[in-house]
């Protein structure tokens, strides 16, 4: 429940349009709403401007589909990430309007459309093609949270030439995702490139002492560019969520 | 050299204050400039809007002196980061004007007032009495940058009541620099509280298993708030120059 | 078999209602007990006052049918750990009236009521919905071990006021149990409230770099509070164990 | 300041032995008190029964000095962990009444005489010769929280025995404190004659691949006894204080 | 094949019960024997003692058939390590006299009967039920080896009069193995009891920080008593193997 | 104190050479003496047939010294591990016929000859110049337990023919002591050459990633020969004493 | 497309065997390819000398098919890397001239003659049974890019004399690649014997403190040999290709 | 010794100018020499073309000087690596004909002439100011194994251009010797441009997660280019070694 939402319900018990018992009940629920495996944070669309994100791994298709139902009725939209097709479809069976994301794992259920107010442009990177996946993950949240977005995958810098051929809309960002495995290079030579924030997203791609992406981690951190920071290993959703709060007005 | 020191040179130029042989020799510096030591990438100021940052640690007085000779006809500022007291009164007896921060080991040489330019309140917490010297880079070099910067000292987590008597001045910020040792718990209950992006910052502080800062940056990095990305252990220069890019326009 | 079994029988004796060789031969299995697999130590229960704990995993359910009868006649109450369904269902067959906790993946065999020893309430806090199954864990451990447990779930510190909601009953508590994964910070917090012990358990629950807990488990270690001390990863039992140790008279 | 400071203060306001005003100010600085390197948390003594505790390490002399000048009127004792002889000296030589252990590097400062209030006895036992700083840091803290406490020095389990032979003793004991290094095998059998809550302590002692404790720290957590917690390398600190909480009535 | 193999030979060719051409063709296969996969060390039997041991892991069961063929002819025993059941069935269809010790994971295939040559008592101690596996594959080792060998298992640290018990037995042994998990504690406490070489072998029982071995491995390197040598984590052969080179006259 | 020294009190005692008295005072020393920092465990060479040895890391000259007298009247040898040379002036004033050996910084106080009681030879090897100390230590102690002992330094794997030009000698040896740092491959190829106990000992001798020693100590553990067990890096001394162990009758 | 596909495709257009469109056409495709799922980067051939290689793991057949048929135009040789048996099958009805090499996991398909270009001989060695496959690895990389190669397997450093034997072949390499898992001894010999770079290739064969083949991977890094340079865990790939780079003219 | 040595004096024993026992004397030592603290293998330079090299480190200058006088006489070069300004002074003042490299802390002593036999260009290029040292060791090794060596400094990735700007240069060498620090991106980015063998070098630059080089180390052996191989930290002779090796004819 944004302010919007709240800003409607007040203005329906204002207008005579909902009794008061009716919209107390409503906002008694606003807080935290407490299901047996979860306690739902209503309160967080008010306070963080985005409603709380489904977390689908390790949890069951109908824990997942309880949550939602919860949820429905206060939110604009819902992700649920990290969620196996088998699970998915589960989900999806009971909220046919919901949309699976197989490359990315994500399902997205738009209730009502995402206008964007975004002040810029996001922009996805990402190095290999193994990394697309994470990249995806990062490009739907950032869609969900209202921006513009574009990407460019597969730019690995053991070919920098196919980097650099799209200098121009790089610069033309106002906060870049940029997503690699194995030795995680890519973050620093793309800030060299721009006076913008660069989110880095280690990938778990690669094998050997890429130690399930905690080297392509640490190079990141280790970075020679100053305007680098960086999210946990394949935590595409976090890029484009930081993203989007960057490109916030 | 930024955009502003370019357009003057032209307009000199152009005016006839100065003869385009002298014009050439000073833009033919502008690339790069190779001392013994040291490629200077003038050119940064233009591509990235602040000059390459002076590294201390690792050169001796006589190198730090050198460089800033060679950027101070075309930079506004100079920042010199972890600089022993020692090193920085040999620096500081070269160039009276600058100004040595011992609590963050850092020298400050403004050529030129720096205008404010960042668009909304940086804020810098931080957790420990301890951690306040990276707290404190952080909060210099925001400053250097060109931004309005606030800060909040040694509320850490055990007494979190400290920390919510700052709420007010929380919600006010554009982007929250987080600098916490020990456990590094601190972002994680900051970024919960508001919806802007929050950059941690882990440092050494502690002993046994805080592996020197690795504990603490792991923790950052499985923060449960969305809205986290972290940099280098100690790295408070990083955080302050990440922050400046966020809160740029 | 603990002090009360032991004078029963020594009663029963004494009494003419056993004979001194059946009370022998019933003395003699005290010590240890051979079976292929294991040698159970009967002596345990007078030692400890509480009898051995089967850990589930890596054995079979025949060993686990096997060690639970060579126990049944010497204790009250019989506890096996991380058992899997399909397991526990060979032990149930066998122990009608043993239960199986499905989310704690551990069956409680009662086999006399345990009456209610502790001194005072054992509080099990934990941070996500994932963290439940370690939380379950040490809730069950701790009633058996005759205490009165008290649960809060789901009140991970990115909602700081979902906790200090509950502050009431968190001061009420002899000694409590806070369970998380990820960044560990909640046992910080918590014993920032309270001037009692805190049982910190780190959880394998996170992705990255949580490494499968140590993350967790090495913040914990670094608390900022001094009122805490740690149990392995996943250890709800260590915990629950540790805790009515805490609270016995 | 704990209850009783406060019941005092106010009694000697309803007594007309203070002013309304005088009260009123000295009450003002009970919450948190500024001073330019430290928060010092007043607060903290009514909140968890005993006064923030000074971590000397990385403090200078003067600002030890400064914060003890600021608890001195509200507490009763005043400990100062982690402090070097040198530093200690300047400390003695302002607070003439105050104490330096030299072998646990910690200067206690009683106001007034602490009397004992712990339900039954804390026992301090330590494996090696070099395990006895952590081990005594441990035994100062515990009397400093007014606790009876005993200690078995240099028992490893090289010749278990010398352990054997204190049996009575530990027996007596309602929580133990063991300190050890090297292979920090000493909590698990220690643990294992008693039941009673065993708070493990590893120490750095050791060369190789003792890394500096977390080898004696993760044999402590992987304890095959369950009566085991275990506190940060060579945080004898901690685990008094942790003690002080557990024989708390 | 050892010396007593090829003395035979030579005394068959010099008794006339052999020609010379088939000796020397006999010979020429001793050194090393290339089959597609392996070269097999013939010499090694005269060098070391005895035959390689063939380790099952990532060998098909077709590769081991073939490797145990060329053996035969020249070796007394031949033993296989780590092979998982139905890859043991395989092997006992092709050679009938073998036999698979389930428990150990080992195939023995005894050619002619191996005498005791070992000059005293190997003991193979284990701690825990889990750790028996390991303890067998010692045992059968040794045996094979030629040597008297007995055992004491799950008498584990957490009940030390276990293990008390069984002095006299322990104090007979030229050579005593301990096996054990968890924390590895066990080879200390046994190492205190004798004048012995111990040979520790660490598990991967366990689980959060018992890193899969490494914790026991560790622990066990650092063991406060002198006559301790350690082998890799489930080393149960070389265990065995190592303790058959120390009773050796 | 020896069997033989505990015969030879009681012999004085049964041939009136000593009062019962006295002699009751002597043996009442033997078990244990406290002195005020360390437990001198008398016992110990009754059970284990070597006096304790002081680690003198970590303790300062008077403690040793201390030590050291309490220990003279009943034992024949002393040795003192890990001294640095102004600590071994001091304790040489006092013992003015021990011997200090710098290269292994050892202090031997032989008080009675220590005849050969050893079975065979004991061959001490190692791979670099730079390995030579932790050699020496092996050697001293070896010799300090009765052992005939030879050596053979600085003949690393990189120049094999260096290694082999001495397999006569290794072909002697009853077990043999190889000391190597960086990759420490020398314990392999020397225990491919003999059919006796190897004790590998790992240096801290390298840079980069041997990680002090772990890299070595981990490559030991991984031999390919099976007739090696490891001790902990740096350990000359335990690897000397466990070669003695080996060696005895 | 390497130079002479170029060269080749130019003399048409000017020979008039193409038109100008034509060629056109074709040369718009070198620079890079884009595919949903890849950028093809045929100007590599041209700038390297070689095409790009599939890296099979992770991609569906489907995905290996779309890319090679992509490559086949313009390409001699196409590899394919770790590829299971069951993708190789799809690969191979798609592509009948391919061929799998199921012991490296390696699909070759060669579409033009390779001719040997390499100066000398490369030679691949490696230790055990178990490390073949990477060998193999290695083996077909360079003989697919032109190369003499010769292969010794099986010859680890527990049996010394079993390399020593290949002295003579050894010493004909112009650059050796040395396979080797467990620990990782084998290069340092093998570079110790001859006057040319040796490429060091860690398998992740072992067990325990193997760690994946991280041990061997720093044993080779601390080679006491200078010659040697080392590639990722169990690439062959990699050290053949690497191989190939310094048998270049 | 080299052949060369070894056929002059052969050759002057021929020609009547040495008398054959001296000529055997002096062959005498060809083989092995056996300074009290060194087995000096003048064998060497015959087998692998290059003399021993005195790593410096952990040495005195007594015992430098003392390897060096004996390698004088029979080698046209020495090389010692890692040795400090005041060690090195000591050096010089017995060798004044030797030079002290201070950054690279290497002493050359050069007795006759080296010609270039290197058959291309060795090309060292290194990241940052910082690395330069290492970079300058590679560079001096190279020179004195008789190769044209040039050089490019400071053209780290996060300003890609100054590197670009060298490609006509990098183009040129035979191989490519990379040094960096931190992200150790580097060597991927020059690997991608060139169709040769690079040594990548990392070293220890940087802080918090760089791990002392281990992290630049891994992203290196995790290069998305395959024609990177990698020595140890900061191993700048290696590198310089290996690239001679790869450079010969």
């Amino acid at each position: 429940m944004d302010k919007n939402h709240l800003l409607k319900l007040l203005e329906a018990v204002a207008g005579g349009h909902m009794s008061a018992e009716d919209g107390a009940e409503k906002l008694q629920h606003i807080a935290y709403e407490d299901i047996t495996y979860a306690h739902i944070d209503h309160h967080r669309s008010l306070r963080k401007g985005f409603p709380e994100v489904i977390f689908g791994e390790g949890k069951t298709a109908a824990q997942i589909v309880g949550i939602m139902d919860k949820m429905m009725d206060q939110e604009d939209i819902i992700l649920v990430t990290r969620t196996a097709q088998q699970k998915a479809d589960v989900v999806l069976s009971h909220f046919p309007t919901s949309v699976y994301h197989a490359d990315a794992r994500m399902i997205v259920l738009e209730l009502n459309p995402v206008p964007i107010t975004g002040r810029g442009l996001i922009l996805i990177i990402s190095a290999g093609t193994s990394d697309i996946p994470v990249a995806r993950e990062a490009y739907l949240t950032a869609i969900a949270m209202g921006n513009t977005v574009d990407t460019i995958f597969d730019v690995g810098v053991s070919g920098i030439h196919r980097l650099l051929n799209h200098t121009a809309l790089i610069s033309q960002a106002t906060v870049v995702v940029v997503v690699a495995g194995m030795e995680g290079a890519l973050p620093s030579v793309v800030a060299g490139m721009v006076d913008r924030p660069v989110i880095a997203v280690p990938t778990s791609i690669g094998y050997g002492v890429n130690l399930g992406g905690v080297t392509a981690l640490f190079a990141m951190l280790n970075s020679c560019s100053s305007n680098v920071a960086v999210v946990n290993i394949d935590n595409g959703f976090g890029a484009g969520y930081m993203a989007a709060m960057i490109n916030r007005d």
